[in-house]
């Protein structure tokens, strides 16, 4: 019975903070959404070409991470009409969610290797605990770049992952489409 | 399609620290089944009255975290075989990941009342971001202690919430009959 009650209703009844925020971002896909948004990416067909999930899926967690105003979808385009997907500054203050579960995650990878860090864009120092720069100190999202480490695929199939193979600043815009032309 | 892919297996192909994070504790329940074990919960029947999820999911959850080798089972009782479930250093490792949840769903909560808050607990100075003592630095959890705000219910059914209505050191078992006795 209770497997097939909503998530938000099964979490709602643990009065903690903890249970609120799972209750918004803890849903299947929902924080690698956010940490795509983190990355640049800006477009639907990009979170679901890069995350390979399914479209109906993406669209009501896009929807439901709009209603809670972590994101905003904004139009770029009226004929077809496109929209794209920014971060408001409640889903940019998830960063640390993010980052903990990335250092936590980074020691547990396939053969030890690499895949993505962190580090501070303006002193290239990669990010020591809880994301603070070692010789800046705390380091803001924007200020930080995503880079490629040794054990990343080198040959993706996807046009995001081919453009995170360079370091690149989150939050900025991704293109991927433009990365290629 | 996608839908009804095992967690894991979706997960698998985003080649992320985050995903491979995910994969581990990112499963509905999971981090809330966490947030009770650093609180000092160590039984199943408490666990499962408190979280009020089915046994069978909460029985799963708790195998797969063990698997992980962030949780360990030892029998505390023969005779009918009893055990009790706790954290591995790998599962201590991932309190970052829990209190930057706290942090980001604090200000989310209905009414805006704080329900737990964590403060040091040789000091009794709250903690601020990433968990940090305002006054003594950084703090392990084990020296963290979880205390009820004032927009905790007063009157909760399960012995869990009942004995975390007082102050409790993290990691710490609660002995939640105990506290009853």
């Amino acid at each position: 019975m209770v497997k097939n009650m909503a998530l938000g209703r099964d979490y709602a009844t643990q009065a903690c903070e903890i249970a609120h925020a799972l209750t918004v971002v803890g849903e299947r896909w929902t924080l690698l959404i956010l940490r795509d948004a983190f990355y640049g990416v800006t477009r639907f067909n990009d979170f679901q070409t890069h995350l390979g999930m399914s479209r109906s899926v993406l669209a009501e967690r896009l929807q439901k991470l709009e209603h809670a105003g972590i994101s905003l979808r904004r139009p770029y385009q009226t004929a077809p009409p496109r929209h794209e997907y920014m971060l408001t500054q409640r889903g940019i203050d998830l960063w640390p969610v993010l980052l903990t579960l990335h250092e936590w995650g980074s020691e547990r990878t396939p053969q030890g290797q690499r895949l993505h860090f962190y580090r501070h864009a303006s002193c290239q120092s990669q990010l020591g605990p809880y994301g603070q720069c070692q010789t800046c100190g705390p380091v803001a999202p924007q200020d930080v770049e995503v880079v490629p480490g040794e054990g990343v695929t080198q040959n993706p199939a996807d046009p995001v992952s081919r453009a995170l193979l360079k370091p690149h600043r989150l939050l900025t815009p991704l293109s991927p489409a433009a990365a290629e032309a």
